[in-house]
């Protein structure tokens, strides 16, 4: 088995002109696609529709070759667009592939590795605690079990969270005040649940009122976002195995505040690559192909015990102030404008920070 | 003399309390300001009346010590802020202070040198025309011999920009499709003036057609903002002195493009810092005292080939992206988020980058 | 022949649910759809892709009934949507229809008629000059002889007004100031072509001089949109024609500025409608099918004699705010919030004002 | 006793030029101004600095003339700002000044009379509570009874929340949870304490649970705004009285919902006034004096049953499409945009609605 990687930059969020270009000229087999990840240029806010006219352009696309309805697309290949392409960033997809057949041996190197998983539905009472952090555990217990990787070769773990219908019956019996049924605690509880697979946090930590209050408990690796109306939370799990073969591999690290260079220094390091004067050589950025980072503008107000206006500015929202700081630094650091930030990072990295990975040709 | 630089960092825009503070126990003696520049967290827009709200409490406290009326103070100090501290930029203001007695002969090193003075007034017509430029040099040329620096040794010259009414006299003679008085015409004519006056265009090279058309000709040190209303242009000169004594030095480098992170960790370096794994060590960090720098999002739409969406953004300015992106940049290297970037960078480094200066202590 | 029109409200710009329920039901036939204008909750700039959206979704609904591939749709129905529902604007689709055959005799009442029609192809040159007005004007001259009406039986001419690509050879051989291949070029052209056709303005006041700087010269009845890479301006004609039978009506107005409410009641007035303390009771509003009108906030900066900060605001577009005015006051009136209001009126309409139709049941 | 009011349109927030003027010429005894009320062209929000700019700019004006200094200007004059002129707004400030002596008896005819005070200071655990209803309540009680108005007579209670500074021991006692000290819940409960002392709502009606819960409880004449860091509410009490002579009178109105024009006709026709085709002649619109009104963007996402999208749009905020919305209505009908239109409007009218009051020449 391998993973292949192709990124195509985008004219705008219903240009899928080069995913067309490369079916068409037998580059991607369209059976193999497993994963389409994407940047586009809205607002990331509720009122972001592109996501839904890149997923809309991608699905018409895939139908076609996947010999189904376009509705139907979602149900076997993972669509998953963030909006927000503030500063730097250039709007792009990234399809992931995968090919080949299960290895007899183990290869003596690992090599990148990837598999995608539904959780069970889950009720409106259920997102936000215990029930999804361990249902979440579940599902990516069994991921790395068919993967046969171990939780220290897991690197990303990038997770569209449930956030099902309220029934009638539901806001009948429970005071609106106790559900949890929203954005944020699905991704909370979502992280946590990554975090306890990956033996990130121990069980005995967690509870209903840990979540998104005891910010200490994190996954390193957790890339969340919430979906209303999905009921099954969707994972896509990235990890370096030795059972795949290829030439790519992940790597991940933790920036511990929104200004931790060295952090993406060190994932770069894994990959072997070494930034010269604070940025990758252009040989070396090429072999970069995809970078993905969660966001949070600090909610304390401060930065290194200086202040910033991210959460107090009325007029831009504190994440697109936040995506478009980590994706200059990651621009930055890498020389390639090609980055996948996602914000909102409860329980992702500690409190003003977030998780980074860097997927890159091995060296 | 020697040159002292004190930075305060504001609760809002009206907060003087660290200078009063500082005045008070006699850190500062008022006498001795020669100019205050801040950071503020408005938009930096037209409406942007953040800075105003900072320049008029600083009168206030000001106009009791130098004994005069509020609205003279700018007659004896410049005052010069920009708005928009987007992203992880902490508002700020930085106090120039000139004491001590001139040398009566070259120190070892050189130190900063820092001083300050006005155009001739302009009339509309002049605005963004050679008569700019030259008058620009001029002023510029006199406070070098003033100052009895060289060209080498200037690594700063700060502007305000002059943006004279229009009378009805001029409107009447003069169509309006030839006046050139805005603020991008009185920003591009004054940088060129900094050019000139360097040596880092010639003369010949200069007309006219030339202003704000012909991007290869560029100061890699002028920091020019302008001002409607104001007659004459209005500069501050940093430079490196051999009569100046202190602890304070200043270097400057020029960002080729938005992400150009090696020019950065050039111009730390020519003051003896070394950034590890990309950023400024604790100790190091604590050694930069002030960082400027001017932004544009490239107005080509592109960044090393990749697309960005900085111009095509209708709900946020390019403007507030630049500065997010720049301070985010230059916060990252040094591990301090008191930056000063402000943006439309007209002739002040080469289309899409922009110059940068820092002042740090002495290694 | 009879137009009816439908009114759909949407829960998002991809929404066709009640488009594709009303065609299942049997009420609209498919083959019968002439023209679909949606407003969408995009911010109507240029990165407003809920238009695209809109479109797409409406583009696979109708290929399937119209037996044709999803692109090719727009050949046989326009499709022509605004972005921007600020402040009360409800978004929503208007589905026109047009059935029956050709009336033998005049009917002894004007009735609701509608025709489309597209220029032939424009180079960039001609856009914002003459030969732009002149194409338009005979577009529309063919239009209305064919609908057998006569000017004054037109109220609304929407345009999407051509904008074709530049080629090289064009760049080259044009300098680029002369070229007015622009948005705001294209909607003035187009607009005064309406204005001429329907003996607004006479030929002889026409100029290419005139054009974006005569404001005294404009269209009543004229609203017109640009669209980037469209070589033919696409037209929809509103009229009442004694040969045409059903039971809707329009009428049209000019508010003179932005706050002419009597314009407003004026135009409900000729179809028969009298708001009583200022809004139509809720019997008439039901009457109120569709509303039309653009708007643009002055660009002097004054609504009489009074200050405006919609132009100096640099958080919000002027565009948005002038949509949220016109559109609240159209609502107020009205009592209806399903209103279609564009901003940017060159020659639609007195500079500050913009033109106003509405499509009602005939009392 | 006689309430005079003075009108100045601005140039900028820190514009006090018409004020100056006219003290200077007399028409304005500084030590008779016993509130200023104004508009500035902010953006409402938290960043909002044109506020304390317009604040500090007054005061410096009026200590000249109080012999007092800046700082305790407040002390003698209620200066009350409200950030962001969406849309037609003009940006205004309105000097109320009381001259003369007591009435010995009643006059035929009652007109504006105008008077200010203070609640006792809170703290942080009261706001938001009963406490402070009642107290507000007591406060406004005694306000009329000191202007021998009775609550038919009142027509408008502008009032500063206070919002007291969270002291160590009080957030280490209180649950964070518990405590109701912030923006929305200092307005609601003051609006509720003008609502009981008018008599709109029974004490029995009133618990802590039904603060800011039970909508159906408002007054109708309450416009609160909140300010951190106030210790105490501030009131002004705007009522007709027959102790009171001059030539204005006040009356006030509740529009239903954002739309409700016939409500803002009505309040008209209490001053005298009657709109023609949906505005006021200019003659009639000159006697209008000043216009305040609260605003809301109906949080249940609906305006008579249509879908509006100010709370779904992540760019621009709900207060500020509600505020240009309630403004453009009101210029619409009274035929001016010199409008005072605040937001957030908890208690204050019903939901999604809001009250208005007008101030105009007696006719």
């Amino acid at each position: 088995m391998r993973t292949s990687v192709y990124r195509f930059f985008t004219t705008d969020p219903a240009d899928v002109s080069g995913l067309v270009r490369a079916i068409a000229e037998g580059m991607i087999n369209p059976q193999s696609i497993v994963a389409i990840i994407g940047k586009t240029e809205g607002n990331g806010g509720i009122n972001d529709f592109t996501r839904t006219l890149a997923m809309m352009a991608l699905s018409q696309v895939l139908a076609t070759h996947l010999d189904c309805r376009p509705e139907l697309v979602e149900e076997r290949v993972v669509l998953s667009f963030s909006g927000g392409s503030e500063g730097v960033a250039a709007p792009h997809i990234l399809v992931f592939a995968v090919s080949g057949r299960a290895a007899e041996q183990a290869y003596p190197i690992k090599r990148l590795a990837l598999a995608s998983a539904h959780t069970r539905p889950f009720s409106a009472q259920e997102v936000g605690r215990m029930a999804m952090v361990r249902e979440t555990a579940r599902a990516l217990t069994w991921l790395m079990h068919t993967l046969q990787v171990e939780p220290a070769d897991v690197h990303l773990v990038q997770i569209k969270g449930a956030m099902p219908a309220l029934d009638s019956a539901t806001t009948e019996n429970v005071r609106a005040e106790h559900l949890r049924c929203d954005m944020a605690w699905s991704r909370g509880a979502s992280a946590l649940g990554v975090a306890l697979a990956l033996g990130e946090v121990t069980e005995s930590e967690l509870s209903d009122d840990a979540i998104n209050r005891d910010w200490s408990l994190y996954s390193s690796r957790a890339s969340v976002s919430a979906k209303p109306l999905l009921r099954r939370s969707e994972m896509v799990l990235f990890a370096n195995s030795c059972w795949w073969d290829g030439d790519l591999v992940i790597a991940h690290g933790v920036m511990q505040d929104i200004i931790d260079v060295p952090a993406i220094h060190a994932v770069l390091n894994q990959l072997g690559l070494q930034p010269v004067n604070g940025q990758l050589a252009t040989a070396d950025a090429e072999k970069v192909l995809a970078v993905f980072a969660k966001s949070d503008a600090d909610p304390r107000g401060h930065i290194r015990h200086r202040r910033h206006t991210m959460w107090t500015d009325a007029d831009i929202s504190d994440m697109r102030y936040s995506r478009c700081v980590v994706s200059a630094l990651l621009a930055g650091v890498t020389g390639e404008t090609g980055i996948y930030v996602s914000t909102r990072a409860e329980h992702q990295g500690p409190q003003g920070g977030g998780p980074v990975a860097v997927i890159g040709y091995a060296s």
